[in-house]
């Protein structure tokens, strides 16, 4: 193991995460909550200190260059999210706005992975800065941190690659272009053009101020969810709920789409599998839950925003929420936890197991019935017209497995806790999956205070592992991968 | 696709169906229930004589010794246990017990799949041959019958164990020796065995009576669950319970087990991994519930026998019960779900997911991570010692993601019904791993009489996708098995 050249990352993780705290120190000058600004002010120089310790004293530069792959990429991806949320804690802490660390690990946690799973009850209360940096989390988040620190500093040799694999979601890295530096670049680029957007179409609308439409931009750009109010979006207009509901969907896109559709690559784009199962599945749950409210007297007027708004919601596991729908009947819920499962695309900042993924199961359980059928016949299995590797198959199926085997564990250490088992089980689902919505007794405004910390602390590596993808983590937690 | 000989074995099936109505016919002599003497003798005479009719006229003999293979063995195996379901629920019908057909063939099979989900809402008054009847089909699903037609006749051309394939539960079929025909006969004699031994055992206990004991010892046996009293095992005497619970374990083995006991061959037999994490999942489960129970308060005195008993129960997927285990805490609720979905042996008569299948899964994770360091060791799992192809992990973690996405489709069609998301998944789950007992509404007694038919024709499927293992009954409702 190359420590050297993981130190090295994770100064770099700790610098960024110094820089960027003047955001929030900001934000706490101009509405003159100085306790907010000293509190992140003094935590970005501690950050930059820190960083320069670690890069300038505990790094030698030569020892770096060589042997950065696979295993220190994800162990560096694991260890950084870990870090920066430990860090990202303290302002929280310290302004008292969470009085408890663990809980502030949680937000943190909830924020970085935009899963917006909140412990805090009423967050109108909180300082603003505090709110924006429970926001900007989000935004960071989404994207990737360490795709930034790719995009914007130079990864002298060994790959860098293995940072983005950690890091983006997906069964395959979705490179753009055969550089992963200008990869990235592309990547912010989308990513900063599609933010602004929504912030500008949403601004001006009367029912929401600058600020809330900052934030609720960052919680939609990182399909995050945090919100500023306590009734999360229902209190906007119906156009915010509208625009908020068309960004959650591009955002849960995969970016490849954009970077086609910007080529002028318009055929190849429109022709991409997964984002047509993608909409097919949105469109088919919010069709089946119309229905299904219908027959059975919800009064349609006045829920169908909400049902596009809440399908949406989940299945790009964003979390915002404009109506009660643990009132709603159990056929909901169960699309509800199908979505929740299903998740974004690849590549977008959606979490989930990926639409991709579900395509390439679903395409094998159809290839194994006509490999009965016709055993000597070869088959492969295809996305987008070209050939799936078996080993990106076979490697599907074990994420797959290796997802189940935590849900159920995760599940039965959350059960402990004695909550009825939907309530439970929508506890792991919605941090697993980085929704953050609940189902039950945690179905209206955000409560995760209500669980023991043993639960918090479950929870806080659930919503790791999910937006990780599980093998980094995995890997953190193996004693193989610190024997020499 | 051979139909003759596809028609060849429904043609034998009907036939064993017919002969086994008489076991109940005579069970309704000795309890003068006249009116199932005659229904039972009746569709035994319309049966021998459908077999006759299919056999001699339908299909001519020389056109069957060829070509009998995977494709026919699956689609003659769903084609039979559809059948036999059909033709069995008839005398439940005709003597007025389930006076709905559609029932009625919900609880044969409940009964031919061991599920023992029970849709009789007082079983007491039922006719003695009908209980009877329930509780055989338990016993004669358990081993398979098609292993019993295999065991009793010549099967001359093609490949006999393609019918072993497709009915025996597991990854590999459990070839005891070379000879399908002989391996089937050796399981039979040791079930028979077994089932005798239990019997032995309990009928002299004053609690239960021969009847009750009989039919009781075929639930054990086949791992079914049918009770013959409305709160199934709970007034037999503790003796009657403990006993059960070492026979609803017994019958949960891979019967390879005892095969290699009778053998002689004592050190492979208790070396057998399956057989080790089968009792480590299960005692694990005991403790767990039984820690779980003291630290909240539940009495342990009155529910330590319903702790081992229940854990048995679920595991095993035999599903008597002993307690309202509904009103015990959602841990144990976690812990039950665990069970159901994990199950017996692979090569027993319980259902679920199987160990065997469990411990290959497991094993590929730890593998993945240790991959992921060392990224060019090339690493084979092994089961017993033995070297576990490729091909059979890879069609494991299919199986697997074919079962969570029916799981899935059918926890969204049943929560049509609209009862609370607890209900419905346990539902599922006890229908699909064939348990029979559900939790929350369904826990207590067999009430699935309150589902709609919808969702009883979805539970049908279920469980037969459940017992048959799914390959069989998907290349039956895939239309390129029937193309040309």
């Amino acid at each position: 193991m190359n420590f050297k050249g993981v130190y090295r990352i994770l100064g770099f993780v700790v610098g960024l995460e110094g820089v960027f705290f003047l955001l929030p120190a900001l934000v706490g000058l101009i509405y003159k909550e100085y306790e907010g600004v000293l509190a992140y002010g003094v935590t970005a120089a501690v950050c930059v200190l820190l960083a320069l310790f670690i890069t300038k004293v505990l790094v030698k530069k030569d020892s770096v260059a060589k042997g950065f792959y696979g295993k220190e990429g994800f162990v560096a991806t694991s260890l950084s999210w870990i870090l920066m949320s430990l860090i990202g804690a303290v302002p929280f802490r310290v302004t008292g706005d969470i009085p408890n660390y663990l809980d502030a690990v949680f937000e943190t946690v909830s924020g970085f992975t935009t899963t917006g799973a909140s412990i805090v009850r009423d967050v109108e209360v909180m300082l603003h800065c505090n709110l924006f940096f429970r926001s900007f989390t989000h935004w960071l988040g989404g994207m990737g941190v360490l795709v930034f620190i790719l995009a914007i500093m130079p990864m002298a040799g060994g790959s860098p690659l293995s940072l983005m694999k950690a890091e983006s979601p997906g069964p395959t890295v979705s490179k753009l272009v055969p550089k992963a530096q200008k990869t990235a670049i592309i990547l912010y680029e989308l990513y900063i053009a599609l933010t602004l957007l929504e912030f500008l179409l949403i601004v001006f609308d009367p029912s929401i101020n600058v600020f809330q439409a900052i934030c609720h931009t960052f919680g939609t750009a990182g399909t995050g969810g945090f919100g500023v109010l306590n009734d999360s979006v229902a209190s906007f207009s119906d156009y915010v709920k509208i625009v908020t509901t068309v960004f959650m969907l591009l955002f849960g896109l995969n970016f490849s789409f954009y970077y086609l559709l910007i080529m002028k690559r318009f055929k190849e784009a429109l022709h991409l599998e997964e984002i047509k199962w993608y909409m097919g599945i949105y469109f088919g749950a919010v069709i089946l839950m119309i229905a299904d409210l219908a027959i059975k007297g919800y009064g349609l007027g006045k829920n169908l925003i909400a049902v596009f708004f809440s399908c949406a919601s989940v299945m790009t596991t964003t979390g915002y929420t404009v109506a009660d729908f643990g009132e709603w009947p159990t056929f909901t819920h169960v699309i509800f936890f199908t979505l929740m499962f299903v998740g974004g695309c690849a590549g977008s900042t959606g979490g989930g197991f990926k639409v991709a993924r579900i395509l390439l199961l679903v395409k094998q359980v159809g290839r194994d019935v006509r490999k009965q059928i016709h055993p000597n016949r070869i088959t492969t299995i295809k996305a987008d017209g070209k050939a799936v590797s078996e080993e990106v198959l076979a490697s599907t199926n074990r994420l797959f497995i290796t997802y189940v085997i935590i849900l159920a564990l995760s599940t039965l250490l959350i059960a402990l806790d004695g909550f009825d088992f939907q309530t439970t089980f929508a506890a792991v689902m919605s941090t697993y999956n980085n929704i953050g919505v609940g189902l039950a007794d945690i179905c209206v405004g955000d409560s995760f205070a209500m669980f023991s910390s043993t639960s918090k602390v479950v929870m806080i590596f659930d919503m790791l592992f999910g937006r990780l993808e599980i093998i980094p983590m995995l890997l953190l937690i193996s004693p193989s991968t610190w024997k020499k």
